[in-house]
């Protein structure tokens, strides 16, 4: 059986993780969350490939090469979930099943940050557990890829 | 070492998941839920109460009930998560880390749904996995009370 | 043949009806519109039972006792019409032809009585014909129930 | 005794019932509307007239005409709902008691279609049923003409 | 000297005015409100022509028609004032210097009155003198049809 | 037969009427309208006493004093119009005639201009018309006391 | 002469006072308030009763069971001020004197917390004084009650 | 081979096109178009029938007689493209192809003129290119018409 | 012991209190209401000094003045409430604890008096109580300058 | 004669057509719709060049390198229409004529694909026909490139 | 050469500048900051006047009175500047080139405050520098001044 | 002692700048002011680096790029200005301090540029005075590192 392949998107200023405003974003530096999400890859057996990109068109550009490559796209935007229609689009056009991130809360936070373009993409939504958010995103994520029938979802 | 114990709390409607419009909701039934949650609490060394209400009120009490006796909190507080000031205050005053999850992705529903007065006083928001939601919900909650020094919240 | 049942539920504060603030809601005390619509029951061939809550819970534990015992629910939620999330899930899983019906035309009234959280999942709506749109409403679902094929809807 | 006189007035499009869109608007025609209503007047002891125009100007006249002719109006103004605050102006100045009735549940439909120009002057108003709304029209306007005194309304 | 020709409008309903509502409208009919304008165009030298309809499409032709006929034109477009963008349209096209004139304050009414689509293409606007502000529309067009060098409207 | 007094009021700027930006306002300067709206009384048999400010406070207070000294008030309250609510309160308490005036269509200009304090306690508005709304004014507020009954205004 | 007698309501989670969150709500009790107003009412010669509720069809009861036993109201609604219609209608169809108490300053507070759906059919609203706003409320009833001829409320 | 018929529509005011106001619409008469569009739809070897209202009723009837009749429709509907929820419904119970247009680019003008009730039930919109638009219009419906399998539209 | 010293300004037209419009705000005059507080304050032991202003600039000076002179201040700044951010400013740059108080319930009337620039920078707000808002706004500041410890006000 | 040369430009995701979503966005592809474009400019002896980008930053590079070299833009900017105000900045800097296309009828599609940041600075805008919005967008370009003398546009 | 003269307002306040919430404001007293300006009004080779006031009203008189003696403003117009229209106007009438500063950047601080009446009629906006933003906007103005062809501002 | 070193960045389309629009933005180019800049610079003592991007990832990067290398941000983000979170967050994260400057005085121009998603973040924002701005700005900033003690700013 071949493990199943799974997109990990990091959106722009994600690459400061644990440098900057830890007082904020925690210690934790994003090499540092893609490794953990290794370990757990293979303690679930799926490989993981993991990109940050600052560049809106970047990530539109990851996302369409993921066709036909990946299984599965988890994601956290960052300041993009709220502001990118091309983004949207484009996991739109790949039907690859979505699972979006959030290190924080973003509900807790200004209230331009409390809408996601992404969400009604997506499968769901994890947001507010750190670090956690990624790990507790490549569990729905595979979870969902393994589940013998899909769960009806609402129209 | 005693087990961190921790309440379950289902709202209004959800005692029919499994039994109507499956269509929408699945097939997995409360009792299965919480029957599966009991399964993984024991795999991570956590004791789970469940309780499920139609009623606000209820919830508001098991809420205050829970203090001095539960570690943490995981809501799903279905139609109340749009409408209810008193489960908000019931938990802010608990001052208990709750994670709020949903079975469906709110943000595709009606738009009075994408609204949560819970999310800003949780610790985070998991919604559209299904029965899944419940699970991760789990998770992120053990992982954050058994984390060794919090990560630092946003203001 | 046996004769359709039908639940009549009457929400928050209309117990008080008939007894105080005549000026608004008129002399018909809420037994006197119960009455009324057994009668009109018996000359239409069902079985009406109704049902007086306060409480937004055990609106909501009616309706969802109604399912495979009722035919149809005639409502007239007061006050939850416009807050209760909770009351039109129950009413949508329960998935049994509803008719929404308001002594007072509602569209006369401050603006926040003005929306319907029940309406969109509702048959129809009656409102402003006092003790009478209760009358209105009870042909409304009988009539449907009896209808040959069902006129399709509008999307 | 005098039979009381009634004005059924139909706005635009109302003319291509049962011919176009069945899917939406059901099989039966106006014509056949007309003659249900004719019948249940007879049942009833009441005489219909019924009136449809495309125009807005033609319905506001149509409605001028009614004064000192008619005891009351079954109107259904169709689009002219939304838009008319002339045949609002002139339904007010008839001073003739207005029942406002809808086939479909606009509830379900557009948001500016949830808006009614009329309802605020109208006694009431029945919406979802089909072409039984023209028929619960007709007896809540024969119930209200016909009532010893009449129950005081709200402010 | 040849006369200024003056067009003046009626919206829909206004036929109805001394007749019903007294209360809100006054006793005056509209056939006397023509006298008045009529005596006092003697009074000031002009040619005063009125013309009611309650048909948008009407009014607007009318509107058409006075180009090159008339100098200048009175409107009270009644309940079309708030809802008509053709008749802006043909006052805009006529380029006829236009005085908007209400019977009431539209100040003090409902707020959908408090919109006009009129206004912002009009020279001025008089609310509120009943039958006097048709009177003083006529003043006004008048006095500006007869100054000398027109004064600065600003941007 | 005494006269009946009536009070002119001017609010902020304008003073610099004909001085400044005779382009926007023209080049009638605020003595001349004074002027004109004396001969005017003159001619109309009522006395005219006008007062101008650039204080909020000073207006409130010039309208407290009319009270049981003048029969009306002709106010064009300038930038006040749009931000003060003290005004309103002191034009309503005094229970005087109010004729609200503009130069300018408020109409045609910034989305705030269009928002009168004043309009929904003043009998009427007249705007757009120049030097010659005050000429108006005059006039409306004339007729007003002079009429034998009152006309009924709506609610 | 028979004392006046008053109920003091008090909603969800006020049953926690004093014993969390003191930083934000004090170290005063329930308790506490409820003698600290026994004492106070024996001074001032009238009798208080007081209920708590987490439930807001239990406060709906209470209120109507006051009905004829009780000459007014002391209510803290606290999060139902918010969200309730249903005890805003309880308390306009007891037509007892309500007054409307707050601990906190509800205007210094997130935004959906300064709308009052209670205010607009109480005689008056204080907040922001602590448990001092019982005492005050309390004081404004009495002297409401005992005031020769009640004031003229405005419209 | 039959050619197709097509339907061209002109809305309120656009009989005064060339005629006035030169400057914004341009010197092209209305003629001229139809003029225009009959040699283009010999080119293409359809048949274009157009016909101009000022009246909202006689355009409803218009698109009600074209059904059976047109195999689609060119609409300018000018003024009623923001107002008429009739038009819009009629369009939609005709259910022939319809191609909206305007001669000016409706995104630079004043924000009503910025919705259209047309836009979501039409195959697509035209605005900004002059009498271009409608050529523009009569090519889009042809190949719309002539194409061999529809295009899926989006949902 | 030195008595506290406590400011009671009277803001725009309260001068009129008692003499006109008795209907809304009672027969009470401002110089009955001053000559209240002052028996009241000698009760409580201490100073009261009263201004009323027309003036929202003298109001500032005066707030500005009160500083190191006066222990706090009950104010009600009556249409200055809802318009002046400087009286705001100045009463927070005072520092001195500050009671707002209103004659009558703002929550009953036009929704722009529901709006409180000064309330989120006041200890607590009270309204509706007529006179007695004043006697109570002064027992509230009292009771707060004299209670040992400040209780915690939410953040 | 020199041939006009015309840039038609796609944005992001557009390199995704008729690979993916043909549900959506039917099964021509990009590569199709330039060779359409080709053949099509050289019937109109017109010279297009075609570019398509991801990157909001790579489009606005792209206008501003057309400056001077190109006679004209034909854009459809994907999802950038609706977030891009830099793109606007950049095609209101070329001062090039622009047309704005879009494949689907952006009318029918989530509210917020249904305001466009370029159509205010472009001529005009054409959307809902498939690939043939782009065929109809060139002909507009030529079109209105060559006519003899530009018709005025709108205020 | 003669100097420029400058005019340089403070509104409302200001006063207490540097003694009062040092921790909000800073240190500096509103003397201390016109002695600087003077300083660097004579290293620019510019007289500087200044002027505060509490008051509205003086504010506009003091714009009006700087025609014709003054070459510039620059206005600090505190809680004014998100009120006062009528200073909006006089700076207007004034067309004397204004620069708008103030000490706090705010859009750091309350929605209210986010908004200026001045800034649009201002050459430009200075805000969040402390006393330096008094010191900018000197500069700013005077460059204004002496800048030997004016740039064209946008439309 | 080392010369503080500060990034100059600038937005999109800023590289047009003096060459397209002169009539908006000026004839100064932004190599003048990069030249301008780097002139004032020299006489400050500072060490100024400027960069231009159209690409809002370059952006990004390069104010990431800026960290531990510069001691301050002068940024004119053009159209990013209202749509870029993801620049907001990396001028967040670099912690250095950043002021905000237009060319023109965005408050005169559409209201989409009315809101900047970095003023909240900025120590403070100059606009309107073209090329001046960026002096200004540059002023602004060295003050601000030169003062020896920080003034505090508000909350």
């Amino acid at each position: 059986m071949t493990s199943e392949r799974i997109l990990v998107l990091h959106g722009p200023n994600l690459n400061l993780l644990g440098r900057r405003e830890p007082g904020i974003y925690g210690f934790t530096t994003l090499p540092e969350i893609d490794a953990m999400l290794t370990r757990e890859a293979e303690r679930l057996e799926v490989v993981v490939t993991s990109q940050q990109s600052n560049s809106e068109g970047e990530l539109v550009s990851a996302i369409q090469a993921a066709w036909g490559r990946e299984c599965g796209i988890v994601i956290n935007a960052a300041a993009y979930t709220h502001t990118s229609v091309a983004i949207r689009d484009a996991l739109a056009a790949s039907q690859l099943p979505t699972v979006e991130v959030h290190l924080s809360n973003i509900y807790r936070r200004e209230s331009f940050r409390q809408h996601s373009y992404i969400a009604p993409i997506a499968i769901g939504q994890i947001s507010g557990f750190g670090a956690d958010s990624y790990w507790l995103g490549l569990q729905a994520l595979v979870r969902h890829l393994r589940q013998p029938t899909t769960e009806a979802s609402e129209a």
